[in-house]
């Protein structure tokens, strides 16, 4: 694969955003990464150009049958102004596995790294340092082949888009209302649910909404099979404190591998936390907080790191979590986590990588 | 929502395909429709424009999170130069239902069907004429928002593109071998599987593709939660002939209203023979091959219109139907169908439609 990534840079430079102005994915900088692939050339013609709009055929497979992986990853300015990423060739060895189970050639993931690098430092005046803010990167595959066959297609684009968001929460870290899905389902084992495609989400949007309608921000979403075992929220894993222990989905082939979900599981038994990875059914919560034992419940995500659950909605009832306040170990994972990610605190594990 | 269809035609028509070069959906007509929506204003500005690329945002939704709808249907030319359709309206409902799904706004059926008729006359002299040829239809909705967010986008497109297709089999119809698939999963209830969407494709490449390794057109998928009840080929709905009478899977959520299929069981009622939509085990079929009760397989979509299977391979088994060749109650389906869709039979059930 060709490793010499060309720069063409803008001429005419972005106004930036204000801090206060930030929401998730709204705003991007003045540059992308793009790279092409055609059966039997491979991947080409890495390149760095001012971010623009893209054209592509009617026909491309990418509208058809949504041929797509994605992965979401974030760089933080440290006071000092070092930049620094988390465990980034963790999301870079998920998009090769969310290639495979898409059929999409894989990709060189140092070649990709480098192309990471170059472009956030080509636009590194786009990452805001403020507390609670960071740079969010978006790479990402799409299938561009235009024709209408139901079959992989023989040409790609894989790029990568930098987008400036702020804090996740308005005030650090405040708990989420989650409403627990009986009807719909997102995914089944044998299915796309541990690949990060577009199809997923795609898959949740109406039952998100309608949680967003009886005012819940996200939805806990159950096991297609049995309809009783807890999967992951949204765009997050799950994690539950149950008689002082912590207990976590295990990866079924259903669920998204979580990069904080692993990070976090390390880190609770660095702290000699006791955590469980095995199927939760919703009973056995309901159970927990029927007899007082249901203490925390978090969700693990690049986007908030850890989002504290306040309440769950199931079928009506509704479980309020540590009085649908910020528990104690929430707190703490959060500190950690974000001090280390912001350079502020010790890296016991060798997770921060400096660009 | 307007009316209004303007029609901007080409300068420079493109040069036609030979007949025996058509391949499914590899050639396009010298134009297309499109139509915009942004939320306040709905859908709006119906045009057809000459055939041309479409400039996208790199963050515009499909690219990321997989909202996408779309609808397969043909036009045929018979030999008086007539121009005709086949349940048109059929596959517009399905098209909103799908948008319902997917929380895409509904189109208004009577403007598609507008756009639909004013767009394959303009390329009328596309249409080709031969038996066994025609011009595919593909109308198509993609989320063009430029946010990362995960939510129903706020701006789409929808458009149709038309393809001049061959035969779907070089000569006739001829029997497919087909691989029953044991460890992927397409669909559940609960999820998208009844929504023409691009997800489900996406999630279908890899069974399909290790399928065609193994020499088998087509995979035919059980249901996610027992895994042995049969759901539906690729893209076409399946039917049994079991001691003289015919079974298909009852519409349960996850796979595909078809149109053929539904057009198939009218026509079988119509004939005075016995139609069950019910669960179906894989292990009631393999029985019924023992005992050498089934008699016939087959399936049913716009592409192929019936396509008989003469092998299904569970697990290693091979079964052979009707000694892997073209059942007569398959042969009859296929000739009555094509002949009403061509206008060569009589339409007794008022299917056909005349542009
Ligand atoms: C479905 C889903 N689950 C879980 C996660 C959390 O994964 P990570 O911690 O790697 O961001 C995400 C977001 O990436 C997701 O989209
Ligand atoms: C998944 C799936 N099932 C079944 C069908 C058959 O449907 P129809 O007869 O409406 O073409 C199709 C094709 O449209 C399909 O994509």
């Amino acid at each position: 694969m060709d490793l010499n990534i060309s720069v063409e840079l803008t001429s005419a430079k972005k106004q930036k955003p204000e801090i206060d102005q930030l929401s998730f994915g709204k705003y991007f900088t003045d540059h992308m990464f793009i790279m092409d692939y055609d059966a039997g050339k491979g991947w080409h013609d890495p390149r760095i150009i001012p971010y623009q709009p893209i054209s592509l055929d009617p026909a491309a497979k990418v509208f058809h049958y949504g041929q797509t992986v994605f992965e979401g990853m974030k760089a933080y300015k440290t006071a000092e102004g070092r930049i620094l990423m988390f465990r980034p060739y963790k999301n870079l060895q998920r998009l090769n596995r969310s290639n495979a189970r898409l059929s999409i050639p894989a990709l060189d993931e140092n070649v990709i790294m480098e192309a990471l690098r170059k472009l956030v430092l080509v636009d590194e005046e786009w990452i805001p340092d403020e507390q609670g803010t960071s740079l969010y990167i978006r790479p990402f595959v799409i299938a561009t082949q235009a024709t209408l066959g139901v079959s992989p297609s023989e040409q790609y684009h894989f790029m990568i888009i930098l987008s400036p968001v702020g804090s996740y929460y308005a005030e650090g870290i405040n708990p989420v209302s989650i409403f627990v899905e009986s009807e719909y389902v997102r995914a089944v084992t044998g299915g796309v649910g541990n690949a990060k495609t577009g199809g997923n989400y795609a898959a949740g949007l109406k039952a998100q909404q309608e949680a967003t309608d009886k005012g819940y921000s996200q939805v806990l979403w159950l096991d297609g099979v049995h309809r009783k075992y807890i999967e992951e929220v949204g765009s997050m894993n799950v994690f539950f404190k149950v008689g002082g222990k912590v207990i976590t989905p295990a990866l079924n082939g259903s669920i998204l591998d979580g990069v904080t979900r692993d990070s976090v599981i390390q880190l609770l038994r660095y702290w000699d936390i006791e955590v469980e990875e095995r199927a939760i059914s919703i009973n056995e919560l309901v159970e927990a907080y029927r007899n007082g034992t249901l203490e925390e419940a978090f969700g693990t995500g690049t986007a908030a790191v850890i989002s504290p659950i306040g309440e769950l909605n199931w079928q009506g009832d509704k479980l309020a979590l540590n009085e649908g306040r910020t528990g104690p170990l929430s707190a703490k994972i959060y500190d950690f986590m974000t001090g280390i990610q912001r350079g502020t605190l010790e890296d016991p594990f060798g997770w921060v990588v400096k660009l």
